[in-house]
């Protein structure tokens, strides 16, 4: 018998009918002796609605208005899930975060979670009973509702499964697995039955949306045992295929770990480069740059100053592509101030990485994607490297060929031995 | 300086328009220097939508669960018309039920408020802050989400009007005020500017559907001053105007009381007759006709049991329209325990109500009102009264014709002198 935390998306409860299928799932796990705790989203499209009803009335809504307004989607899901569990003859009982109390901090719209009280839970669970918890929500010391900000119902669920203590914490969403990349670009791509937590991290942080980044940040921290698997299957699946399925995200290494080098290749675009010419190579000057951007709360992504010749660099960094504009207007006043030579821009690049834990012990895999690259005439713009990354920005034209053309070089359509 | 309670009806936060009048309206007392606590409804329509959900879930959903879902449509409206205020440039909070905290006792979907902790609230309001609390909910002993049934945010407001002694509580919906009769039968109904409150239960309990009977019981019992008036005027509107439009709902009879003998004609469609012939007159026997009636839930209106003749009587009495076959089958299986000759049942008669607490000083009312009807050809099939009410049941053809005689007879659209 084991303690699992179910969290279904919100396509996974998009529709009553969809709903009594998540019931029949967890019936089926509940009838199989498993403890289960279930976080529901909003049903699909309900936060968007509600915001939109905050945005006819306040073009910038007052952000604790809104944690009130769009904490009621989930709040609507847990009650219905709550009944058709009830409709299937199993125990449940919903809970809002407040009920729980999942205490957050007061960043409304992007709280994050300070701690549970797991005892209400621990009781109902010993009871026999389904707890529905509200994912995406908290409370604040203030008593005032929060909320953890767009696909906060994940980390939710993880966190639920931290205090809990958790045999694993189940992510159902409407795509099977992670991929070695988007299959929609690459058909070959093939769904890796595990990965680590950090090359999780880079590949959500990249592009591969099935997870919440901070999710995966925190189970990584409090070591729990995710697994991302689709809710799309038959409900009354076998129960021994099911908790198979998917991609489980390990905290540890060497886990049944497949020995591939690289684990899969995650790519972004929408971005755009900016360029800092001439910047006199004296203390400071990243800050002088970088600060008024930050100010501006514009995402840096990729930065990357050059060596100095004749005591001044180049110094470039990436910005989400909707932020070019704004980017640009600041680095005019930046570049008078700093005494730089000139500021240029490109916002039609896009970024594509390499990820794999195995990188650290074999050399030469950057030498190869380089390689590959220039093969077919992919003229590389900047480089990046972390210890289980290799970054690129290429013109944007390239982005599915450089996907592809990597993906058949690092043997990644076939199952690593 | 007036400290006000406002409340808001479903229709007169239907769109967010509305909800951006509703803030004007709320504005305009502020700026005149009142202290204003807002209790607003859901959007209309949304409370059936998610009661419409539950139910494709469970035909008959769990009413703790529906409550945790209800509740959300009054949560999405106070997040929304405290946006309003700011975007006004007022200071507004909202709370939900348990923020405040709303107690009430734990009968699910038919809650009754047991208390409120209003010193949030006053906090506020002396630091010139606008409450907006959600109607319509609460929470239990347990920290269980409540709701006080269909129309309980009236009884929400004037509960929060009674909890903080307002000097007034304003119920804002789609209509002007109190009407001596439905205006849609009698044209010349006329709006009473004044009504008791015994006399508002009255009317409101027999189909003038504009307050909550609850709601009416808890201002009399608490001694709030009540004033139904309409939030489709020029949110603009003239605030000394406003202040004195609708219909004032008061507990003191001489508070500048118009002198009417009768303040209005209700009336109750939909309702069917029952009626257990030859009972034997002895102890008891209500109680076993009308137990099993209750027990299975269906509301019991006018009772009448006539002077028994040889030892035997008969008893009537009247149901909602939709109960009537249940009711007659119970009867039936009563009628060979209690020992009755036959049951007999009217499913097409309706319920015509003149009210007036000048009915306590003034006689000869009863009899001018059975001459009225008698001299349209009406028959009455059942009198009830009561000290400011006589009642008559009449076959269900009458109902316009009888409202409208009977208005005439006691001069209704003349302003009383």
């Amino acid at each position: 018998m084991a303690l699992i935390v179910q969290k279904y998306g919100g396509t996974s409860v998009g529709t009553t009918e969809r709903i009594r299928n998540v019931a029949r799932r967890i019936a089926k796990w509940r009838r199989a002796g498993h403890q289960v705790v279930v976080v529901p989203s909003a049903m699909s499209g309900e936060t968007n609605r509600l915001i939109g009803l905050a945005r006819e009335i306040q073009s910038e809504p007052d952000l604790r208005e809104l944690d009130v307004v769009a904490s009621t989607g989930e709040q609507v899901t847990i009650g219905l899930l709550a009944m058709a569990l009830k409709a299937q003859g199993i125990e449940a009982r919903s809970y809002t975060g407040w009920q729980v109390r999942v205490v957050t901090d007061s960043a409304f719209t992007k709280a994050r979670i300070q701690g549970i009280d797991e005892h209400r839970l621990r009781a109902d669970l010993a009871a026999g009973i389904v707890p529905v918890v509200a994912g995406f929500q908290g409370i604040d010391g203030d008593g005032n509702v929060t909320t953890l900000g767009r696909g906060g119902s994940d980390t939710s669920g993880v966190a639920l499964a931290a205090a809990l203590k958790a045999d694993e914490c189940q992510i159902f969403t409407d795509v099977d697995g992670v991929y070695t990349t988007d299959p929609r670009i690459v058909p070959e791509a093939r769904r890796l039955r595990q990965i680590t937590f950090e090359e999780m991290l880079e590949m959500a942080s990249l592009g591969s949306k099935v997870l919440q980044i901070r999710s995966v940040e925190f189970a990584g921290k409090y070591q729990v045992r995710l697994r991302v698997l689709s809710s799309l299957t038959d409900p009354d699946l076998d129960l021994d295929t099911e908790a198979k399925s998917g991609t489980l995200i390990t905290f540890e290494e060497d886990e049944h770990m497949e020995q591939a080098v690289i684990s899969g290749i995650a790519f972004a675009r929408d971005e755009a480069k900016l360029t800092v010419m001439g910047v006199p190579d004296r203390p400071g000057v990243a800050y002088a740059i970088l600060g008024p951007v930050a100010d501006a709360n514009i995402d840096v992504d990729m930065i990357i100053q050059n060596a100095s010749v004749d005591g001044s660099t180049d110094f470039s960094f990436t910005v989400p592509r909707g932020d070019f504009n704004r980017a640009m207007a600041i680095l005019e006043q930046v570049r008078t101030h700093v005494g730089a030579r000139a500021v240029v821009g490109d916002n039609r690049i896009c970024k594509v990485s390499m990820v794999g834990v195995g990188m650290r012990s074999h050399v030469g895999i950057a030498s190869r994607m380089f390689r590959t690259l220039s093969e077919e005439g992919i003229n590389i713009q900047m480089i990046s490297t972390s210890e289980i990354k290799i970054s690129v920005v290429v013109d944007e034209k390239y982005l599915e060929l450089a996907v592809r053309v990597l993906h058949r070089a690092f043997d990644l359509d076939q199952q690593p031995a």
